[in-house]
């Protein structure tokens, strides 16, 4: 069976030019299949509050109402997403800008209202593995834009992890599948403030004692549940490291 | 040879929502291969207000300097093409989301500074109408937005009139061609201020003829030389028509 690398990297990458730059040309060098998936970062905040719209934040958690829509469908699935796209074709990548709405590739569902609308989001609902790997095949590079839709003409902010997540675990039918979050610190760490306290491999039981104990909290928590998840429906590994350290295997590992 | 219907669409129709949803549901309506090209219109523009970013003007012209070339990538290849996706796919149109730098669709060089210096706009210098062709073998209904690429890493503001010309251009090895282009006019009027007034054939002498005397002026000239180019390039042929006749077969047919 191929490999496939699936590559997320988040808004803290994607928002500085010169770390964009130098992360597109690691990637550059990753041979066999690969796809990458981006956030968004700052971007689309700083936009939002030039054009005087409000950030509604909930709980600690961002609102997508129709004006943040516009923003981020602009931010994420235009000038990051197509920027990504030609700085890669010039190191000759074939790069193919996506959303979930192109080709349907990512069905997702508007998040129903609880104690919280979170407004235009989507949960992933359904990926298209099949044509994902199909692209693959032909060479193709999908470079994924946190944006899908729900099949009746709604565009729906989507997360960038959770994205990468439900791509891998579509794929692993169809390749030897390896996840790998791109982020600004080296991995999991034991102290956030001590790079070199990198827990270089968590399984699911050391993962509930870290959460219980305090150790992984914050947005760590949902991004190890993505891998975990992604790991028990078939994806073969998944690692969390730091954006600089691509090309060298670093990082923390997930396993069972 | 199979048919492929080439249809670009005007920005006074994709800014008014109510428009656009119509001509989408009569685009769906089309049977064969078909591709969309979409301008962008005023939508570029009211951001930049919105933004204080001065929308320069030379004799005429826009001129796309970095900040505007981050707007239309933007507003173009983001907010209305992806929307424009999202609402073919909720009519079983298979849409796929293009900038001349996917997949190096359209790669353009900047424009030399001449008496004018138009910055980041970009004359397409190849478009890579076997890739464009395999895509609509396979069912996909390309969604083009119009912005190309240097394959150097630059995105590049490119009229959008001229990307499907120079892609009817560059699928004409490939399939029969006819180019329509969608505007809010009936066709090529000899009195602009009378719909009733329709040329219903030109060929290049009538053109030439009528350009001479001032019936034909305007943004309605290059539109017209980019459609004999088309024609004399192995395009079948090129109707200039109303959005809203589309499914009629009415309008101006351009002959050689």
């Amino acid at each position: 069976m191929d490999k496939v690398n699936i590559i997320k990297v988040g808004g803290k990458i994607v928002e500085d030019p010169a770390a964009l730059e130098q992360f597109l040309q690691d990637f550059a060098k990753i041979s066999g299949h690969k796809l990458l998936v981006h956030g968004g970062g700052t971007l689309a905040t700083e936009l939002a509050e030039k054009l005087g719209i409000e950030n509604k934040m909930t709980e600690g958690r961002r609102i997508t109402d129709a004006e943040t829509l516009k923003i981020v469908t602009m931010v994420y699935g235009g000038l990051i997403n197509k920027n990504i796209v030609a700085r890669l074709q010039a190191k000759n990548i074939n790069a193919l800008g996506l959303t979930g709405a192109d080709l349907n590739l990512i069905r997702s569902g508007k998040r129903p209202v609880k104690e919280i609308d979170y407004g235009y989001v989507g949960d992933v609902q359904e990926v298209q593995g099949d044509v994902i790997a199909d692209l693959l095949k032909l060479g193709i590079v999908p470079v994924l834009a946190p944006i899908t839709h729900d099949k009746k003409g709604q565009l729906l902010n989507t997360n960038a992890d959770t994205i990468a997540a439900e791509t891998a675990k579509a794929l692993a039918g169809f390749f030897e599948v390896h996840l790998i979050y791109c982020f600004e610190k080296k991995g999991v760490l034991m102290n956030p403030e001590d790079e070199n306290s990198l827990i270089s491999e968590i399984d699911s039981a050391l993962f509930k004692e870290y959460v219980e104990q305090g150790i992984i909290q914050g947005g760590m928590i949902p991004k190890l549940q993505n891998a975990f998840d992604a790991i028990r429906c078939g994806v073969k590994d998944v690692t969390i490291t730091k954006a600089q350290d691509i090309l060298l295997g670093r990082g923390s590992k997930i396993i069972q």
